[in-house]
Formats: C-alpha cells, sequence, structure tokens
C-alpha cells in the first residue's frame, strides 16, 4: 500500500518534517494547513521540495465547519474553498480533507448536508479536485462515520468521497463493522490512529494522545481490515497529534511511525490469510484484498526461548569492579573470549558478559558511562529469521567483528543504540560459551546463590522513548505490553509497563519518569534516554539465595520495619513467613493469580541494580505496589547527597 | 484557623517534608499511610521528629473499605483497623480518615455502613480515637457529603464524625450550601482541595490534577463559607494529589501552600464581613464565625495603576548593547541614577532601566546571564500597604539601598528571585526618576517610535512554577488569570495563560513549554526557571511605530506571506488594512470585543523579544493564535543552529 503521514505527527519546521518523512521512505504526506501557513517558502516552494524529496502531497487538510451552515455562511464558506482550491492547485494536490462541522450554527439537516457537499464538490470537480468528508469524533451533527457515509451517499458526486479515520470511530466506541459495505470506491483516504484507553473528553484525548498503530490500545488491524474488505486502495496514512512526538526529534518519529505501518499491514495480512470465509460476499472481497492489495509480509515474529545473555561495556577499572560484584552475586568467573578482553560469568541459567574491549562496539558507544549494557541476546530458533524481521521493521542490522573459529551472532540496534542480539537455540546452553571462550574446566568450589534465570531487565527510558519502545518490541520482538502503572518516588511519578512473549521466557520492564528529579529520571539522563535500570534475577528458594548472598557481603536496599507491619493489615500472610521475610528483607505482592517475592540490591554508583524474584503459581507482575518502599529507602540512604530545598 | 497539610501534598522523604512543612509555619500534618510504612524509623521516632519540628500528627489516612462489608471482610477490617489504632497511639495521632469504600463487594445499605462504622467509633472511642468518614467522589455507593452525613447520623457515635473535602464535592457539582445546616461539631475535619476544570475521570482528575486553594477554578471560598458556618472550628487542611507538586522542591510548594491557605481565608472573612444577613439563622451562624473564629485577615490587595518601570541587570558590555538597541527602539536616554551605575530609557509612558551596578542585587542574582530583568515596578497608591500584603501573604520583603535624596521603592522577591517593586502614585509619572535620576533636560531631537504604554510582560516559566506564579499573581497582586491556551511551537507545544488586574493596567502573560526543545523551554531553562520572554509595547498607531522602527533600524520576526493568504480566508478584514499588514509584517488576531494588531521584534542573543501592540475597542487577549506563527518563524531563522535529528 502507499504509506503516508500528516506533517502534523512529526515536530520541526516544514523541510525538517518533509526530510525524516523521506528518510523513513514514505510515499506522501498529508499536508497539514498551519505547517503550510506558518512556512516562510510559497505554494511552488513546498511543492518542488516535496518533489525533489520523492513525495507527493496526497490530502490538504483539515477544511473545517463547511457543511450544514446557514445561507450566509454557507456563501461565505465556499469563498474560503475557491482560495483553497487555488492554493491546492499551486501545491499540486488533488484533495482535501473537509471535516464535520463543529460549529454552533450548524443545522442538523443530512439532506442541507449533503446538497451544500454537492455544491463543493462540484466546485472541486471543476479544477478536478476531490473532497474527502470525514465525520470527527467531536463533530457537532455528525460524528459517526455511518452519518457522514450517509451524507456522502446522498450528495452523489463523484468528486465526493468518505475519509475514515480510526481514532474518531474507535474512540466513540463504533463498530467499524459496518464500513466493509462501503463501495470502497467511495472511501477517498484512510487515517489510522492508535490511542491509549483513556476517560478523557475526546477532544483534548484526540488532540494530545493519538498514537502510531501499535502503540496504544485500539483494535487497529480490525479497523483496517474493514476498510480493506471494502475495497479501498487508497494511502494508508497517519495522522497524530501527540504533545510528545511534538518534542522528540523527527527522524526517530518518522522510523516508528513507518515501523507501525508495516506491523500494522504484517497483522492484517496474516488475519486475511487466516480467517475463515464467513459468507461468499466476505470470501469474495478477501481474496480479491490478497490479489490486489499489497500488504507488507515481513518474516515472521521470532521465536524467544529466554534471554541468552546480557552484556555490558566497561572500561578497565569499572569492569574489574563489576566482575567483583558479581562474584559476592554468586556468580562464578566463567571464562574470557578466545579474542578480545571479554569475561564471562555465569550462574544457574544466567549469562552475563563483561566486555571491556578497547574499540569494541560496546565500549565505543557505552564507555563514556563506565558501566552500561551494550547487549541483551535472546534465544532464537532462527537467529537470521529474527534479524531479516528486524531489518524488514526498520531496525538497523549490526554485525560485530568475529574471530576465528567464534560463532557469528548477529544482532541490531535497539532504539537508544544497544543492540539485541540474537543466539541459536541450537548452540543449547553452552554452545556458544564453548565457541567464544576460553571456559575455565571446573568449577572454583566457591558455591553460587542459586540464582536460575534472568526474570526479567528494567529498561530506564526518557519520556520520547516509551512508544518507540513499545512498538519496538511488539513489532520486532512479539512482546506485548501489559497493564501500565505509577509508581510514587519521593520525588515524582515514575511510570512503569511490562512487555512479555506469550510463555514469559523473555520480559522486560520499561519505566519511565516524566520529572527530573526521580532516581529513574537521573539514571536515565546519565545513560543518554534509554538505560538498563535494573535487572531481575529468579531464584526458587528466595530466603537461601539472600542469605548466602548476605553471607557473601551482597547489600541489600534496607526495607523499613513498618512496611512489614502494614503488610500484616492488608494481606492474609502465614506469620511464619512474613517473620522470614521481615528478617531478610523480603518484599511481598499478591495477586489473584500467585505470589511474588522479592528484593533489591543496593546499586553500583547510584545506577544500574540487581532484583532478586520468586514467582509463586502464576504471578505475572513485577511487584509494583513495592516499587514505591524501594524507591523511598533509596532516597532515605541518598537523602543527604541528593538534597531536597 | 489551625492549619495543616498532608504529607502526600509534597515531594521529598518524610523528614524532609516535616522540614519543609514546619519552615512553611504550618501548625500540623495528615499523616499520609505510605510516607509512614515507607520511612525507615519507628512511629515512636516520627512522633518525635514531628514534635521537635513543633507540630502535630492530626490525622492519619487513609482507612480504606471499611463501610458496608459482608461480615468476614467486615471482621477482618476491624482487626486491620485494631492494628492501625495500635499505631495511631504509638504516634499520637487521635483521628483517622476512612474513606467511603469503592470495593466491588460494598452493600449498597445506609444501616448497615452506619452499624458497621458505629462499631469502628466504639473501638476507637476505648482508645479515645476518632474515625472521620469521607465520601469520596468515586466511592461506589457513598459519593456525596449528603450520604456520608446520613451515615454517620444513623450511626450517631460521638466519636465518629464527617469529613470533607471540597474537591470530592465540586468535582461532582454537588451543591455544597447543604454543608451549612450540618451540626458544626459533627464535621471533623476539613481538606481544602483546588482543581482546574476538566473533563475526565474523576479518579484521574483527583489523583494527579487537584492543586491549592487558588490555583484551580473552583469556587473555594463558597465552600469554606459553608463549613465554617455550620460552626466547624477544626484545621484547614490540604491534601493535594499533583504530578507537578511530587516533582517540585517541597520548600517551595509548602510557602505556595502556606499563602493558599492565607489568601483563601482572607477572601472568605471578606465575604463573612461583607455580606447581608439571609435570615436569622444565617446571620446568627455569620456572626458566630467571626467571632469564635480566627481569620486571615492580611491588607488589601494592592490598587495597581500600572507598570512604572521594568529594570534590567546587565553588565557593562551587555547593558551598553542593550542601550543602543532601546535607541533604535524610539527610546531616549533620560538619564542617569545619582549613585548607581542605572541608566534611565524613557518613551510615552514607558520606563526602562539598565541597572549595571557592580554588587546591586540585580547584578548580584542576574549578572551571569548577561542581560535579565531583575524588577518589575508597579504603580499603586500605598506601597508600604502592598508590600505588607505581600509579606502577609508569605512573600520576602526586599529593600534596596537607597542614596541621599532618592526615593525608598519597597519591592517583594518575586517567585524565581526578580522583584515586584511598588512606586507611589502620587509621585506622578516623573517623580521617581526626578528624585533618583539626573535627567537629560531636553529631548535628544530623535522622534520616538509612538510606544506609549507597556501592555503586557511575559514571563517564561519553568513548568512547577505555572501555580505557584498563579498563586502569587492573586494572592499578592490581585490579578485574575484569563484562559489557559496552548500554542504549537515546531518543537513542542507551550501553554500560555494571561493574569491582569480589572482595569487591566497590568497584565503579565505566563508562558509553560512541558517539552525540553522549544524556544521558550530554552530561554526558561537558561534563565533558571523564571525568565521574562518579551515585553509588550502598545501604540496607537502600529503601522506608523512599525515603519519609525524599520526606518530606524530595527528588525521583526518575518512573517510568512502564507499567513496573509490565510488570514483572508479566515477573517472578513478590509481589503486596504490586510494590504498594510502584510506590507508591514503585523499579525491580526479578532475576538467578538475587538481586533489585536501586533508585530515581534527579533531577540536579543536568541533570548528576550519585544512586541508592539495596538488593541482595538475591548479585544482582552494577546493574540495567541498567532504565536505559531511567530514561533515557526523563529525556528525557521535559527533552524541552522537548533538542528532537529
Amino acid at each position: 500500500m502507499r504509506r503516508t503521514i500528516a506533517t502534523v505527527s512529526l515536530s520541526g519546521t516544514l523541510p525538517e518534517k518533509l526530510e525524516a518523512i523521506a528518510a523513513a521512505r514514505f510515499d506522501g504526506i498529508e499536508l497539514f494547513e498551519n505547517d503550510f501557513v506558518n512556512y516562510k517558502g510559497s505554494a511552488a516552494e513546498v511543492r518542488s521540495m516535496v518533489a525533489d524529496l520523492g513525495l507527493t502531497i496526497d490530502l490538504y487538510q483539515p477544511f473545517r465547519d463547511f457543511e450544514g451552515m446557514p445561507e450566509a455562511q454557507y456563501q461565505r464558506s465556499l469563498e474560503r474553498a475557491e482560495r483553497k482550491f487555488d492554493l491546492m492547485q499551486e501545491l499540486d494536490v488533488s484533495m482535501v480533507l473537509c471535516c464535520s462541522n463543529t460549529s454552533p450554527l450548524v443545522i442538523d439537516d443530512p439532506e442541507l448536508a449533503a446538497a451544500q457537499l454537492h455544491e463543493l464538490a462540484t466546485r472541486a470537480a471543476a479544477r478536478n479536485l476531490r473532497v474527502g468528508f470525514e465525520a470527527l469524533a467531536w463533530g457537532r451533527k455528525t460524528n459517526l462515520y455511518g452519518q457522514a457515509w450517509e451524507i456522502v451517499r446522498r450528495a452523489d458526486h463523484p468528486h465526493l468521497g468518505l475519509i475514515l479515520d480510526s481514532f474518531h470511530t474507535l474512540s466513540l466506541k463504533d463498530d467499524p463493522a459496518g464500513i466493509a459495505d462501503i463501495p470502497g470506491h467511495k472511501i477517498f483516504f484512510l487515517q489510522m490512529a492508535d490511542a491509549p484507553l483513556l476517560s478523557m473528553d475526546v477532544l483534548q484525548w484526540a488532540r494530545h494522545y493519538r498514537s502510531f498503530p501499535g502503540q496504544g490500545q485500539f483494535d487497529m488491524a480490525t479497523f483496517l481490515e474493514q476498510v480493506l474488505l471494502a475495497g479501498y486502495t487508497g494511502p494508508l496514512s497517519l495522522e497524530i497529534f501527540n504533545d510528545v512526538f511534538r518534542e522528540t526529534p523527527n527522524r526517530r518519529i518518522a522510523v516508528d511511525a513507518m515501523r507501525s505501518l508495516l506491523y500494522l499491514e504484517s497483522q492484517v495480512r496474516q488475519s486475511l490469510e487466516n480467517s475463515a470465509p464467513r459468507d461468499d460476499t466476505r470470501e469474495k472481497q478477501r481474496q480479491r484484498v490478497l490479489q490486489r492489495i499489497e500488504l507488507y509480509s515481513p518474516p515472521a515474529l521470532p521465536d524467544i526461548a529466554g534471554l541468552a545473555y546480557i552484556e555490558f561495556a566497561a572500561d578497565e577499572a569499572s569492569g574489574e569492579a563489576f566482575g567483583k560484584l558479581l562474584l559476592q552475586l554468586g556468580f562464578r568467573r566463567a571464562g574470557k573470549h578466545r579474542s578480545k578482553a571479554v569475561v564471562l560469568y555465569r550462574q544457574g541459567d544466567v549469562n552475563l558478559i563483561v566486555n571491556a574491549q578497547p574499540n569494541s562496539f560496546a565500549r565505543r558507544r557505552f564507555d563514556t558511562h563506565g558501566l552500561s549494557v551494550c547487549a541483551i541476546a535472546v534465544r532464537t530458533t532462527d537467529p537470521e529469521r529474527a534479524v531479516g524481521r528486524a531489518t524488514a521493521m526498520q531496525s538497523k542490522r549490526y554485525d560485530g567483528p568475529v574471530g576465528p573459529s567464534e560463532q557469528q551472532v548477529p544482532a541490531v540496534v535497539s532504539p537508544g543504540g544497544s543492540l539485541v542480539s540474537f543466539v541459536s537455540s541450537a548452540l543449547g546452553p553452552n554452545g556458544l560459551y564453548e565457541a567464544d571462550f576460553i571456559l575455565d574446566d571446573e568449577e572454583d568450589g566457591a558455591p553460587d546463590a542459586g540464582l536460575e534465570h534472568i526474570d526479567h531487565v528494567a529498561l530506564g527510558l526518557a519520556v520520547d522513548q516509551l512508544d518507540t519502545w513499545i512498538l519496538f518490541s511488539r513489532a520486532v520482538l512479539g512482546l506485548e505490553p501489559g497493564e501500565s502503572l505509577e509508581l510514587a518516588d519521593p520525588f515524582g511519578l515514575v511510570q512503569s509497563r511490562g512487555v512479555a512473549n506469550a510463555d514469559r521466557s523473555m520480559r522486560l520492564v520499561l519505566n519511565v519518569s516524566p520529572g527530573q528529579r526521580t532516581r529513574t529520571a537521573r539514571t536515565v539522563a546519565a545513560g543518554g534516554g534509554v538505560t538498563v535500570h535494573h535487572i531481575a534475577l529468579s531464584s526458587h528458594d528466595i530466603f537461601d539465595s539472600v542469605a548466602r548472598l548476605r553471607a557473601s557481603g551482597t547489600r541489600f536496599v534496607p526495607i523499613s520495619p513498618n512496611y512489614y507491619d502494614d503488610l500484616l493489615t492488608r494481606v492474609d500472610i502465614d506469620p511464619g513467613l512474613l517473620a522470614k521475610m521481615r528478617s531478610a528483607g523480603v518484599l511481598f505482592d499478591r495477586s489473584p493469580a500467585g505470589d511474588y517475592l522479592h528484593i533489591y540490591t543496593e546499586s553500583i554508583n547510584d545506577g544500574l541494580f540487581f532484583e532478586i524474584v520468586q514467582r509463586v503459581n502464576a504471578y505475572d507482575g513485577y511487584g509494583a505496589a513495592n516499587a514505591p518502599a524501594r524507591m523511598a529507602a533509596q532516597a532515605q540512604k541518598q537523602g543527604q547527597e541528593v538534597g531536597n530545598g
């Protein structure tokens, strides 16, 4: 399909927006009127700037408050339209978006609306222009696509058609199923906007919180499917009003935009291919879509079977210090890389790699920060397919230097710059390390701490990275987002959202601090917008693990005795267990599915820390209820340093 | 009245919160449970920490989901309550807030709720504790104060009373008039929360957007009046859940909190003193309030008659450069200060003072920035009363050094650190300058630019300074806020809100950029959180002024020709006027009350700029609709420097 995007969706001046749109390989744009009005250049200049970038202007928008007006206003609006038509011809754009009337003057008379739109279309036709009519969710008399279609149908003019926007339909909980029955050639244009489900005034919701498909909570795929079944063959477009996008560097947002369309198309293609024919008409429509409409069909999502390793970039000093800490945490120094200054630490199924190789990817990107996570490696049956999927979704592939008889581990660059690497499951738990490392033959004798798997990796993200990461997680890795939670840090709220694959062998937690003063915000700022916040390792006996860790000198964030007194009033908990938790400093959370016991280590240089977790039964969260206890304890400890005044 | 505040209203650790609360001279606190639960110290330690600061704990809160529960949960909750009562006794707090049930298990039976609360109160009474019952706006069965009162009335226990919170009543548009009929001794506690009027889910609204009285849009004074008329004599408290307050240094927020109560009390006192007796009962109530309840009665608000001058702090070089610019703008160098390196520039009624005196207040606070506004001086009949009002509202007085036979200009420190000075109207237009300056006898012959008054001063504020400034403007200066508008900068939205006095002789515009990349955000960051964004000067013939200014070399932000083409389609405007505007580069806005013609100068070092304005008839805004045109033009000009990628 042709893919287009409205200029209002991106930050920057008009030339900057166009360059970002072209760089992300869109075919065309919707020109948002204000972007033209406030641009210093003429229509002819914009026209050639667009053409020079290989783009077209597919839509001029919006034209407001036209239909159903009293005669005087109607005549004036026709005049206004003629001026816009002049401009459209100068710009070389053939369609204008006319959105349903929000004026208090509007008359509730579909026949009148149809007659006036017929006249508008007649005038447009005289210049070979077309008018698309769209129901705004807050239109005063027309706010559903069914009403807009009824008006377009009555107006019955070949230069007048319908424009659909998923937001306007789904925000009102209107059923998109009826769209499939509209003649496809009468749908002139399609805007796909997602959004989080919010209980607020629809206009505010629309103006500030729309997002790209896959970033919100609407069922985008079903909506698009209806439009395609109707026979629509026009552009797939994005018109996103989002406060954060307005503030974000536009090159990244443009890539997100393209990724969102590719992801959506792939979802719809899959759904159409797999759907059972409902009846003959629908089956004919379905076949027609599959034959006539080019929908994106990237490699399938990777089947991820857990995290293979986490790789840290470190300079020599911090690498050594970190290594000592890992030994304290029950890891053993399992080997040294064959060709690089890279050390492997292992415990249970957990592999942590510390890369201090000068001039490595890791060091080049990250060594300014002392110690940072530079790669998260996942196990998958087909690494090349995984990379193919990622690059199809506009991620960049990265291939590191490979020494003789070492394994090639293909990787992609995730938003923010660190790598997601793909390790073949066929290598088994040791294959990769046997190939690349000189492994120590024996255990060093010191007992481990019973830490078995990487339960989750929590990332700290700048506000403008959250939607980027949600989409990356879904479209590239197949991780689906859970609930969005708010955690009260003493210096501001932190938003937290888990993303995980279906069998929960890979979980990430995405943490965002809108304010500047929380610990999370400081960590994110130090990490340049994306950073690993903490790493959670699982134990099947957290008390045993904690005892061993304390014995080896590991320090944990101290939890207030008041926490346990309060827990007793909140949860029906075995007194013996409570006593153990109190004594060990272990936190507790309960959901209907199960329990979660966990504890946090003190952090390294006010940055990264570890969490030890034990999931009981099918508990599926991350102990968010206890995060404020941790953050308060961390703040009390660091109160002197940070200050507050 | 006793004044208290909930610990949840402030950022920081518990000790930091308590210190800020004590420093702002509150009498006591509401202890928010999580602040205790997550604090490392014991109840006894908190008790003595509070006492050492001269505070008391007036309320422990909240106790949730108690009333109207099935037997099993009810029995469990009684157990839970006993544990909380233990804790309250250790903390030395005698009242707990029990908020109405939000559990899906709650039974809709006021009689049952009353019986259960009676039992809770009986248990509390056994320890000489009291229970206050509050209707949450999102309570499942009880969400209005009338319902809560009905349950308390039925329960009929001396240790059970009602807790009122203005937010819960006013957010649901419930009428507070009925409160005056509740027996005052049965109202146990009062929380005053304001909020902006938002169309959103009430729980989200409550959890994120409450504000201190005077910062939002609810009628706080009428609400409080009803409670006082009822005979309530308990504390006046603040329990404010606000995302921004959570991120703001707590010392400032605590001062805002205290100021909001003092302001509210003064409003209510005035209202009670001036109110005509409605009937005998109400008149008796009114007299009782005025006799028994100590309400704050600060000096009256100043009567402001325009801006006397604006003072800039400058180092020598930037002072000289700025002086040249002012001459270009049609100002004349009117004199030099008798004792300081301070120069006066005048045009029409506009006085601009450039202070390059080493070691002055101005230089000490501001000279790192090259050129900054350090004081805004207003004319008022009684400067000492104005300062008295300000200090009564917790602003700090500032007295500068005064030389022999110079005028004393009393001043107060505004939020962010610059001064608001008060010049006696009795001095006339020249008195102050004749006293303090060696004035040049004659005009220098150069014609001015026809600039007559300071129309408004636009401030750029950090996000966390907006509510602070709204309250300061109202409580200290008597400026009332207008509509809140959103302006689209190419790099993010900017919020803009005017505050003005009744006769509009003083207008400020408060601009806030939530994102970091707008021009406003960069200016604010450079200015340390509060800065003068631009200064608008009025002309009665803007075209003549612009012609003269252009002739003298003043450069204006260029406006796109497209703006004028578009204006023609939007507004019914005289073609001659449009042509003049296009040629002069003047922008246009229209409201039902009148028109606004304006133009912006280029800025000084990417910072301060001037606006020339002409108001036609009773236009009362600030041309916000045109701000995007300006911001786009500024971004296009600086596009190369700023970059976007």
